[in-house]
């Protein structure tokens, strides 16, 4: 089996999510653009890792959704060879309401302007 | 003279805030306590650094608010040997609507839990 099959994806409960962690999460361009993406992808929308073209290295690609996946952003779960991310909108909004309605149009911003 | 007057001190125009380095700077617990303390002196309250009673060393504090400068949310302005910080409520609320109405609260919550 592949390791990657084997990865235990740890997630924090949504009463464990830390304001401070979610910013810190946020605050970097390709992260709140890979949040903006699955915001637009709905509300059960799931995107492998490898559709998001990002303007980074894989290695790098994959710490940023580790630390989106941490902080209680985003829920990964694998499917095969693959690693699918869906954005934790319930979660996020229930803790900290508003807070992706700010984000998301900036993350779209950072996406247009690549 | 103290080195500290002759310091000049960079401050970000409005238009030149980004909401990733925003977000980033928001996004540790002391500087978000040192922004919503700042926010409670009201919109042309000034406070020294020496009156945060910061629960970190002074050179880490010194290194908050320069972060916190540098992002563009705090003014900082020399006064004799004093260091006088103002919150830009209005250039980030311009920026970034809303923004910090959620960040204020949780950085209250902060110091209640010191």
């Amino acid at each position: 089996m592949a390791s990657r099959t084997a990865t235990r994806l740890v997630h924090p409960d949504r009463r464990e999510l830390r304001f401070t962690t979610v910013l810190a999460a946020l605050g970097d361009p390709v992260r709140l653009a890979i949040v903006a993406r699955l915001a637009d992808a709905g509300p059960d929308g799931e995107l492998a890792c490898t559709t998001f073209a990002l303007p980074v290295s894989k290695s790098t690609q994959s710490g940023h959704f580790k630390v989106l996946r941490e902080a209680g952003l985003i829920h990964q779960r694998n499917e095969g060879t693959r690693r699918l991310n869906r954005l934790r909108r319930d979660d996020v909004d229930a803790r900290f309401p508003g807070l992706l309605d700010i984000a998301v149009p900036q993350g779209r911003e950072v996406i247009t302007n690549w």
